[in-house]
């Protein structure tokens, strides 16, 4: 039986999603803790899409094939791989994958959230929000944000790895949310080129602190070309927030609904 | 000049406030970076008091003699050392201590938050609450928690360190504020014994859970005697809040108002 789960993660500690040669990734954690539930059979863990090193995850998905014994209810998968996890990683659920279902090639959408502290810094909040105090153009930031939704090229605002052949994506929600002195940039979209919504909110950074007015963004978005834009965003702002799948509408994202975030004012 | 400073840590990565032969401590860190900001003098940091390994501070206060030079303005200062210092270590005020200020000796009361999360365990809040999903039976814990305010013996709740000739203690304020999920214990007193915040918590954990009675809780404080109480509860979900002094009111504590976990709901 294929199982669908949900993951939570702080990104800090981890070399990202992937496996790979050098550091520890979210992935070769989780596959270890089920080898150690499945008496020592390799599991291969598959996730909507990787995420980079420092990226944290509040709704991250994946499936993995349970071997056929020994045979374990979801909850009991649930409870006892959370207790193999180190505390910085949490499956929030689990559930018995529907037919064909695929981690990433079933995906439908995602919601991405960036978030900004542009109040003091703090000894607790800053492991996952960039602290930036002058970002307080919000009116600007959002018009800016506006222009990213439909379906464009995003040239301008990916990191090429290799070669991209098409760079046109579709992007049907952005909106800014306060929470006090934290700016929740979130971005919805079908999917999304590599380092993308970093490259966004790196130019954004500079449209909300005043630096970057609306026309030229919307100058270097049209450029689609790399080198127009500005620097790419630090990873520990960034939370891969949610993964729809089939009938779910990305249209309702809601941030008070996503566990941890949800409980920020 | 003698400057009063007030600091917030995550004591998730140190040995606790104090120096000391193995690990590494806040105190350590905080005296490198002040010798660093005055050409290499040493400069000696003297807090309220010591937190152990593990626990945290929203507002822990500490004095430091300023030498003559460099002389710098107490915002440069500030700013200068959060440069500095890791992003778990922040000082969030600074100002000229008044005549005859000892961070110790002056010290009026203290404000200890611990936090109990009684939803699902989470990869970012782990790290600064103590997950106690069956900690329901609010309405017991607070007759506990009743018990306490007044001028009481706690030698029941307190780890010896060698002799105590003295566990009386003064308890004003102890009251259980709920945000959503998670139940701040917080106690406000004029002093507290070794380790007596987190050894009220680990008997009130038992009160909180249905299996210690408030009548049973209030045998076990009567007792006068470490041990017939439960075990002390984990450093990690304790905070040092607030530091009183002079005609600050203990009283008027505010959860809403701390740094941080004021941001929760």
């Amino acid at each position: 039986m294929r199982k669908k789960i949900i993951i939570s993660y702080d990104g800090t500690s981890y070399a990202g999603w992937q496996i790979q040669p050098n550091g520890l990734a979210v992935q070769q954690v989780i596959e270890e803790k089920l080898a150690m539930l499945y008496a020592w059979q390799k599991i291969r863990v598959e996730a909507s899409g990787r995420t980079d090193a420092g990226v944290h995850a509040l709704g991250q998905c994946a499936h993995f094939d349970e071997p056929e014994r020994p045979n374990l209810p979801n909850d009991k998968i649930l409870r006892a791989l959370n207790r193999l996890l180190p505390s910085d990683i949490r499956i929030t659920g689990i559930e018995d994958a529907p037919p064909g279902f695929h981690a990433r090639f079933s995906a439908k959408g995602k919601t991405y959230v960036y978030v900004v502290n542009t109040g003091l810094e703090d000894a607790f909040t800053s492991r996952w929000s960039w602290h930036l105090e002058s970002f307080r153009n919000l009116d600007e930031a959002r018009k800016c944000m506006e222009m990213l939704v439909g379906r464009h090229d995003f040239s301008s605002f990916t990191v090429e790895r290799g070669e991209i052949d098409n760079a046109v994506r579709t992007i049907t929600d952005a909106r800014l949310i306060e929470i006090g002195a934290y700016k929740c940039l979130c971005f919805t979209g079908e999917g999304f080129l590599y380092k993308m919504v970093r490259s966004i909110v790196g130019t954004l950074s500079f449209a909300g602190t005043g630096k970057v007015p609306p026309q030229e963004f919307s100058r270097i978005f049209a450029a689609r070309n790399r080198s127009e834009a500005y620097d790419t965003a630090p990873p520990h702002g960034l939370f891969l927030a949610r993964v729809y799948y089939d009938e779910e509408a990305p249209s309702s994202f809601d941030l008070e609904s996503l566990p941890f975030l949800g409980t920020l004012r």
